[in-house]
């Protein structure tokens, strides 16, 4: 089967197409064809730098499948091949990035595909969409009637995080660069506001009124400690990025501060397909390009300018 | 009636015995007459520095009261002259602190002392009985079968948290100087450890088991980056100080931090009435001081070794 594999660390020019032997699935695993791989800044990092991930080289990344279950493992009862699936899968030992034509992955981390999604549109939600849901449904728990601040929301996480809060009924105040304020309003932002601004803190505070927003969400990184301040007294904070800054007025204001990484579950990509299939949320698709062409979309995330997902198309 | 006031900002030296007026409780206030009044660190810290609280000078301190309600403002149904209450005042306007014959104060922070308890002993309770149940019961939810870490266990809020965690079901591993080891396994606490072995952090990882310990407290200052390292996926950890140190681990492994700060609140104080009535926590005194004295009780807060609380006693 085909993968494209890197062998060493570095620029986008690292990736090399090379014939693997398709996996096999062991006990209480899936084999599964990859249609579509989305891509993910993540992807980028570890490429440049290997960074906390510990994949030991050769390596196939990738942690976005969407694809249809070719054969299953022993003690598997739950899918059987020729189901629709989608999940992040983890890579060590056989088990293959989504780069690849085929991955094996634990039957736990795999959910079906939302119907009304193609495989290119499903392939962008597992990492980035799992991520936002973790942070804006279980561990911020946003509720109807709140006010909820998305750093970044332009980018993978944040444009899920904007509409997974939108659904859970709070008004959103979301910032990006200028030129992204029209794609937060497109994913239903009440409020775009530009995070360069120098009285951005004073303006957050203005649109949330009285004491503050009730929730911050900094997918960007840098932002834990504005959110501190612009956030209410007892009010819930969650970081995708190590917090750094001034945290004082965490203790003062008695907020929580949820710390948010990629865990794999299957039952959590169970929980978000409903707002997909319902279409409460969508995924965008910004560019879908050939599996070899993978070093043209590390450049777009090495950029860090995307609008959408850039997307892998790998099989049929 | 009599109060120690301080005119400025300073040492232990700064109080100075006053005449003053007696307060007259408005609507929804109560009128106390102190009996016992406790001190805490953060009498010292305001008194030496004036600090956050942002209060006026010349000011009466002190965040416990121990006494008998001697009459109410226009509105108050839940208390009435005789009534023997504990709760934190709130200082500003006319509203002192506990160094002070009456104080006047919302029925809404005002509780019943635990009958079971002197005044002494109730005066030791509000803000660190009240810090500690804070972070120990609402934000941590500690739970039976639990392992919780508590830095500083033989400070007053450590004290409580350690008592707290007991009560909860939960393993304690507390940490304080070698000297204190015996105060903490007296409160209940399983491990003693001392913060200032080099391989603390292995100490509690071992004591742990497993993945590290499922809640942390950090009473002391300092320790959240060390809570990150010892403290398991998804685990919790509470401050009452600012966050340092490097808290990558925080989103690396999924981790809440709840900063927790002085709040006043009646209900609070009722829910932990019950565990002093029926023996689960305990006040330890360390010394009663006559009123005047207060200046001797904060050479005793500034030197940061007291192993139980300092009380001043008002009344009768």
């Amino acid at each position: 089967m085909r993968a494209m594999v890197i062998t060493r660390f570095g620029g986008p020019d690292v990736f090399e197409r090379q014939e693997m032997d398709r996996p096999v699935p062991g006990p209480g695993e899936v084999l599964v064809r990859v249609v579509a791989s989305g891509t993910n800044p993540v992807d980028a990092k570890i490429r440049q730098a290997g960074t906390w991930a510990q994949i030991p080289l050769p390596a196939v990344l990738g942690y976005d499948v969407s694809g249809v279950v070719e054969a299953v493992g022993p003690g598997v009862s739950g899918f059987r091949s020729g189901d629709e699936v989608f999940y992040t899968p983890e890579i060590f030992g056989n088990r293959l990035g989504s780069y690849a034509e085929y991955t094996v992955a634990s039957a736990a981390i795999v959910a079906r595909k939302p119907k009304s999604l193609s495989h290119e549109e499903a392939a962008g939600i597992p990492l980035a969409g799992g991520t936002a849901w973790e942070a804006i449904v279980r561990r911020l728990a946003v509720r109807p009637g709140e006010t909820v601040l998305i750093h970044g929301g332009a980018g993978g996480v944040g444009s899920f995080a904007i509409q997974f809060a939108k659904a859970a009924g709070a008004r959103v105040i979301a910032t990006a660069s200028a030129g992204n304020h029209q794609v937060l309003r497109d994913l239903g932002a009440d409020v775009a506001l530009d995070y360069r601004d120098g009285d951005v803190a004073d303006r957050i505070l203005t649109e949330a009124g009285g004491p503050g927003v009730d929730a911050a969400f900094d997918t960007a990184g840098g932002n834990v400690g504005l959110s501190t301040v612009v956030t209410r007294p007892f009010g819930r904070i969650a970081t995708i990025l190590p917090p750094t800054g001034d945290l004082s007025a965490l203790y003062t204001k008695n907020q929580t501060l949820h710390g948010t990484f990629l865990t794999r579950e299957g039952a959590r990509l169970r929980e978000m397909a409903p707002l997909f299939e319902r279409g409460q949320a969508r995924v965008i698709v910004d560019e879908v390009l050939p599996l070899e062409d993978v070093g043209k979309a590390h450049e777009r995330l090495d950029s860090g300018h995307g609008r959408g997902k850039v997307i892998l198309k790998v099989g049929d």
